[in-house]
């Protein structure tokens, strides 16, 4: 891929909002699954954040992430209770009000309805949206998440996140799509660290990673070519074979 | 506790390095292990960010966390391959040469004498040290990480970052020590929220949080209180619990 293309790449960072994300409490997936996706669709995910609920630190996070990439998305605090503080958050980031929004409100209704749940005035909080942002769908729970401009807001429940994700996928500009290879093998990373430093050297928009690990007890070295080119990738997976066969290793297939 | 003893709370932040962790090929799980110690030791964790292997990005990225907490912790890239580009982000953050270090040196090649391993150019890499940085030991693999002023700098594999923890625990400042208490019951987050929110208003000294999940396909809330006085978490807790019957809920033991 051409450095241009690449330029004009959409790019992406996360925001994991939430206390429990850094007691240790809670342990994120929601990173990874926003990753692959992001891959998929050729957006460029640059970086993540996890931070605390605090409005201040919330509001400048937003503020510098929506400058410097063509998206955000944010996951956790918009649910009924006083921690879940997201809305508020981006209202004040973006300088909007945070009215209740009627269709957010009806939908609400509508699930409490069927289900015989009072609508009180904490789980109508749930229908506060931002002056100007549109609905992002909850298929799980109604409750929905949105999008202010570039910045889209999702809940921190890894079903209803990965829904809301899945739903505003085709509103995503899309650019070469990410791919990768993975050649496993026996090999220590010490014994192949010269042979892949060359080979990333020749395959400069290739990104090669070596990933040790463990599968069953049995020690393994994972080579991970990365880029858009999958015939590239075929090429530099095909000399990863090689470089471990001549070494004296056992790939793992 | 009173916000003079909060104020002399040490601080933290995690920096968690890979490509790996922004292509969701590698779930990481050392932020929440980082996370639990702190609590135990009373550093407060405040943020995290997760960031690819590009020189500029590490290095502004520690700059700009070093200056704003009392220790930074990071993980990933400290290995043979040429995507191992920790230490020299460190020591260009710092400004200081990275000289092969002697110990270090001697630690590698005892260790790679044991099992027979060719002390290559590569693996010897990882003796590279930040001048005037202190060694923290690795008792897996013997290549070591550093502390570089209140830069901790581990590996990336779980197993070897949690030991390196483990073996600096004893140079942190401590302070209070953050402690929890969990409540489960089978409430919606909507039925407790305005309680919540009275209690929260009344112990402003501890954070409460609510989190909705599921235990064996049973709907479970938990409601979380932390905070430094065991006392005062535990008349929370049982506040919690009075709340929870008077709302016809079911506590899970």
């Amino acid at each position: 891929m051409s450095n241009t293309a690449e330029s004009q790449t959409p790019t992406a960072a996360v925001l994991l909002i939430g206390n429990e994300l850094l007691s240790g409490r809670t342990q994120d997936i929601n990173l990874a699954f926003i990753a692959k996706r992001m891959d998929g669709h050729g957006v460029r995910l640059r970086e993540a954040r996890v931070i605390p609920d605090i409005p201040a630190v919330i509001v400048s996070s937003l503020n510098e992430l929506r400058a410097r990439y063509t998206y955000v998305f944010t996951t956790g605090g918009i649910g009924p209770t006083h921690d879940d503080i997201t809305a508020d958050c981006v209202a004040e980031a973006f300088g909007v009000a945070l009215p209740h929004h009627p269709e957010a409100e009806s939908r609400l209704m509508a699930y409490f309805k069927a289900r015989d749940i009072e609508p009180n005035e904490d789980r109508l909080r749930m229908a506060r949206i931002p002056e100007g942002a549109s609905l992002v769908d909850n298929p799980v729970s109604a409750a929905p998440g949105f999008r202010m401009d570039n910045v889209f807001v999702f809940a921190g429940v890894p079903r209803i996140m990965q829904a809301m994700l899945d739903s505003v996928m085709p509103q995503l500009q899309s650019g070469a799509v990410m791919h990768s290879v993975t050649v496993a093998c026996n090999l220590g990373e010490g014994a192949v660290a010269s042979a892949l430093r060359e080979l990333q050297d020749h395959h400069p928009n290739v990104d090669i990673g070596s990933y040790p690990g463990k599968l069953q007890d049995t020690f393994r070295l994972s080579l991970v070519a990365r880029g858009t080119d999958q015939a590239e990738l075929d090429a530099v997976a095909s000399l990863l074979r090689h470089t471990i066969e001549s070494l004296g290793g056992q790939i793992f297939h």
